[in-house]
């Protein structure tokens, strides 16, 4: 291993969580579960903690940051394209429309992404997402998208693998669209990333077999896809899941309902202040089974506004 | 990192490989990978070594040892299935009717897999494989199946892991039976583990939500299909590859187009006294394209009877 209980004594993690109750229940679950001799000591390569992502370890307000990158695209590449616009669902992301698109809801934004994005190869699906990471502000902070990721968040994660924990993303969005960044803003490698995928194949594309994007759907992987994505990826049931809508309820269930120390946390969007408030109303992100049956399943509930000091990284 | 320079070089690796030029093609290409200010230097995170599994890291004759599983699996629970008896396919895999089930291919064997299967939990099939490990025996040998794995490529994956690799299986064999046994067997945890697989859902069984294998068929991890399993489930290019038959060409062939110093490993079947020969002709783990076009690629052809002191772990 490649720490020592004496570097992480000396060392503080979560600086960013306000002493209360959410704070002092994880850091219980930590120390419970990898202190040895403990009742519910777990050894360390069963100690998998799994996060969802949009809303969660960055965010997703107004709109899936995803979704900012799939219009982005459209709109770029649409002179090169003149048949998207016979397509409605590209037509609208054409005309940045994003109402009529989010309309359409989850299916809506995969679809925009299978239309635009097949026939490309990795190489150039990673270079077109880099560029528009490194070019494109969000509306309402000015930050660039991947600076909209949480401190808080960061630090537990930083805090988790300290203790020996190997930590995933399991994620509605797009797998592709989070390997590009995720490892440079949360430490996580790409083949810790599960996500939502289309179809792809490998072919002779200029001269060199490549793996190239297919219009086609192979996975979703939200509400009770996140088990089944889980299964097929990790193949090992994880003990931490961390969420902050209904799309990981299924998730945290599916982790905490296993024998053992357990431990579901739920990111309750309650600051309008510094961030954005939002729970069973909101079209994107909707929390309400979670918050209903959550507490009683023992999942801890983080109140952003009362237990984060900071939101984003200085 | 968990290494140092000097505990690397005071330990020995690859004890059972003889000297020759296997062994120092792969400890130069590893040499030059990892020592900082060399030019074919690769940093840490993205040291990917990927290896095929069946004739590579354990035996494949007289035939498949998933099949064997399978066949016993059938044969077992046949009296509790009464409708197995009308499928051909199921019926021979009762009558225990090897040839038959060969001769339907890769195929047949996943047919089996997905009928018989069919709506068990995952706590389910891992125990009847951990069952079936711990009751078989290879027919030839005598070994139980988990120890018929080679002795010079656990060499090959400690030493990879010591020198910062990131070791994957990368198998047509079936996923979750991998994962049952690899990590135990090799030091490869599940989530490390690229296969073929069914289709899982999740939902209520016995009063518990699990996830639950169905009938459908996922994806089938061979030849063209290993670059997109490596894609979907890695999302990184390997810099390593290591393969014993032609359904691991498009594989190498992935690996090594790529720019940078890269690797692609084959090993051959010459040892027809401890182990079996085997390579054009064979049914299974049939080598031909990758000993003609191999070599002319830079990969590595390992003989079996030349490059191994000793086959199986004492
Ligand atoms: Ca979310
Ligand atoms: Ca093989």
């Amino acid at each position: 291993t490649e720490y020592t209980e004496e570097v992480i004594s000396q060392k503080i993690y979560l600086e960013s969580w306000n002493e209360g109750s959410s704070k002092s229940a994880i850091e219980d679950f930590v120390r419970k579960t990898t202190t040895e001799n403990s009742p519910d000591f777990i050894p360390e390569k069963d100690r998998i903690a799994v996060f969802d992502n949009d809303g969660n370890l960055w965010g997703e307000q107004p709109f899936y940051f995803q979704l900012a990158y799939a219009l982005d695209y459209v709109k770029k590449e649409a002179p090169n394209h003149p048949d998207w616009a016979k397509d409605p669902t590209l037509k609208a992301a054409m005309d940045g429309d994003v109402m009529a698109v989010m309309a359409g809801g989850e299916k809506a934004l995969i679809d925009i992404v299978m239309k635009s994005h097949a026939g490309m190869t990795e190489d150039q699906f990673s270079a077109a997402v880099k560029d528009w990471l490194s070019t494109s502000k969000h509306p309402d902070t000015g930050r660039p998208y991947n600076r909209m990721i949480y401190q808080p968040m960061l630090e537990l994660l930083e805090y988790l693998r300290a203790h020996g924990y190997k930590t995933f993303i399991v994620s509605g969005g797009g797998i592709d669209f989070l390997r590009v960044w995720a490892e440079e803003a949360y430490g996580i490698p790409p083949y810790q990333v599960v996500g939502s995928s289309i179809k792809a194949k490998y072919e002779e594309v200029d001269g060199k077999f490549q793996v190239v994007k297919i219009p086609e759907l192979n996975f979703i992987d939200d509400k009770a896809g996140k088990p089944v994505g889980i299964h097929q990826h990790l193949g090992v049931k994880p003990v931490i899941a961390s969420g902050n809508s209904d799309g990981d309820f299924q998730m945290l269930e599916y982790t905490t309902n296993q024998p053992g120390a357990r431990l579901g946390i739920i990111l309750h969007h309650t600051d309008s202040v510094r961030e954005y408030a939002y729970d069973s109303l909101s079209h994107i992100g909707n929390l309400k089974r979670g918050l209903l049956e959550g507490p009683e399943k023992g999942w801890i509930i983080v109140d952003m506004a009362k237990d984060w000091s900071i939101i984003y990284p200085n």
